[in-house]
């Protein structure tokens, strides 16, 4: 079947079973929905925690509201669910706002952007501090509501063929890094490329390119990038954290009973607990085997760290002159996250550098 | 109206309104329950926490399941609400796990132990690392079922009318403080005090004690230490982290629908992120105005934290002795911890550490 066939076929079939249950007052409506979503299977934790979504919002309703994921390039393609949503082909989707920073930069925020935020900040900003009204409100010009998804935790820097010394090594250098990462690296001399998850490998093997980011220990793990660049970088300073959204077609968000919309609100909260307790459990043991299979981890160089700190600044003072959601955004993180750095940096890093450093005692 | 006449007729009441639909198998059947909680509403955090829960319980049922949260003290005293949950003079509680250490040291496990884990350690211990379900057995005994409530972060360390410059400092130091930090405290020479909430502000400034912790920022500023012990110390290394729960009455638990338990479930996740949320916005700028006022941050000296940690683990291993519970729980605790502290230090730490560094820059 032709894409543009099956997409329109799959859109009849969406509508037909949209409400299953006559249009009358009915406080448990059934219904049938579909989810796109950005993550193909081996995304194990990321694709789980859209699963554990689904079947959260079904055990919580007797099975009368049912959304089935489905993986990456199942309904349509990982990058284009947003549109996907926006148009009405899937009434869901869970993916995160960055892949779309092409549509508008100001979209990153939902998901990190470089130099922003931790994990518990993003969490806090969204939540507590107005930051997903933010995101809501623009995400209204695409016809979406956002509630929150899964978070990765902070993502590593990435795999190098080569070390990186200083910031001339990383001129001229080929590196696989998409979305504002890429564009600040590009202004530090470094060469950003787009390549295909399953291209990665080959294209390090030879040396196509130099370096690759993806996610983090447990799921660069499975793609055997220790293999052919050994050099494991930290930390990955484009994401602080990610964070995931699931997105809802508003019109068909506006028509859900109100206590299925606060079952979605809560399953989203069971979503993001599961998918944080489980990074963080996988991820750690993949670091140890890494490392014993060769991993040579490695600190980003302070003058790089320092250099990409500086241009990022730049750059988002020039897309904050022509982008009002872009500024409203920037500064609600900014205004936010000054306090927060200088109190996570009293009793939360006391406690965990004290812990760090007798875990190397014993 | 005497207590034990209170507590009768209270759980007549309850009992009465369990289920007010007929015993018939209904799938949403209207049920009224109260929820004893071991916060003052002074605690909005906390207390807000619970309220949060029950409302978004009751909106995920269309009203028919109803819990109502009481204040400490309202209708059991703060320390007593597991007990009110095991004899059914409440269905549920939301407390701290570690206020019975007492009845079980094991129970700390369930809060936080000193020198224990930090937040994201324990939501990914107790969610997928089986630290909930090993709760959950211990508290069968107690004939209650526990569910995620809200987590304060790490805690600071308390405020001292003098400064601790050495462990010496501590010897003969009255110190208000509760549980196992306590019994450690005296290990190294201090003397814990049990002063009720409302009581530490005077006795701090009579000189009847030399020191009291309490919460973090925010809770302790409503209190007015500052006034009376300008030394604020952090971390509180005895709660990296304290995790509440909501218990359940066993029988009560099992007498839900399945999908009640389900919402129940994931209303236990979003209560989570409610209050972790909550707590990190308001500590950060609590945080300032103490210090505005008055207040000197100071490290615990290393001596007291080396010290303190070597009696702790000398402590752990006694109780692991004779006590199955603990033994397990800690057992359990440690083989978590130790990938996770490593990976922890990598990428988590190298963005934290960057972006506290550059705060003081600008």
């Amino acid at each position: 079947m032709k894409r543009r066939e099956f997409l329109r076929t799959a859109g009849v079939t969406a509508a037909a079973t949209t409400i299953a249950a006559p249009a009358i007052a009915q406080s448990m409506p059934e219904i049938k929905w579909r989810m796109a979503t950005s993550w193909p299977k081996s995304l194990d934790t990321l694709y789980g925690g859209a699963e554990h979504f689904c079947k959260r919002i079904a055990e919580m309703t007797d099975n009368k509201f049912q959304i089935t994921p489905f993986a990456a390039g199942e309904l349509v393609p990982g990058l284009q669910v947003l549109d996907a949503v926006q148009s009405g082909t899937v009434e869901a989707g869970n993916t995160a706002l960055y892949y779309y920073w092409g549509k508008d930069p100001a979209m990153a925020f939902g998901t990190v952007v470089p130099f922003g935020l931790n994990t518990r900040q993003t969490l806090s900003w969204q939540l507590a501090g107005g930051g997903l009204d933010l995101i809501n409100d623009m995400l209204k010009d695409y016809n979406c509501h956002a509630v929150m998804g899964g978070n990765t935790g902070a993502q590593m820097g990435g795999w190098f063929r080569k070390e990186v010394k200083s910031l001339d090594d990383l001129k001229g250098m080929k590196i696989r890094i998409a979305g504002l990462g890429g564009t600040i690296l590009s202004r530090v001399g470094a060469v950003p490329q787009q390549v295909a998850a399953s291209d990665i490998y080959p294209a390090l093997e030879k040396g196509t390119i130099d370096a690759a980011e993806w996610v983090g220990p447990y799921d660069d793990e499975k793609l055997g990038f220790v293999k052919v660049a050994k050099y494991y970088y930290y930390p990955g300073w484009w994401e602080g954290n990610a964070q995931g959204h699931t997105l809802f077609n508003l019109a068909k968000w506006n028509e859900l009973p109100k206590s299925y919309q606060h079952i979605v609100n809560s399953a989203s909260h069971d979503l993001w607990t599961w998918v944080m307790a489980k990074y963080d459990i996988v991820n750690a043991p993949a670091l140890k085997r890494l490392v014993n299979n060769g991993a040579v981890l490695r600190a980003f160089p302070q003058d790089v760290m320092e250099s990409c700190y500086k241009v990022t600044n730049e750059l988002y003072a020039e897309l904050s002159k022509n982008n009002k959601h872009f500024a409203k955004l920037h500064q609600s993180m900014i205004d936010y996250r000054g306090d927060s750095l200088a109190w996570n940096q009293v009793a939360e890093l006391g406690f965990d550098s004290f812990m760090m450093r007798m875990r190397t005692r014993s």
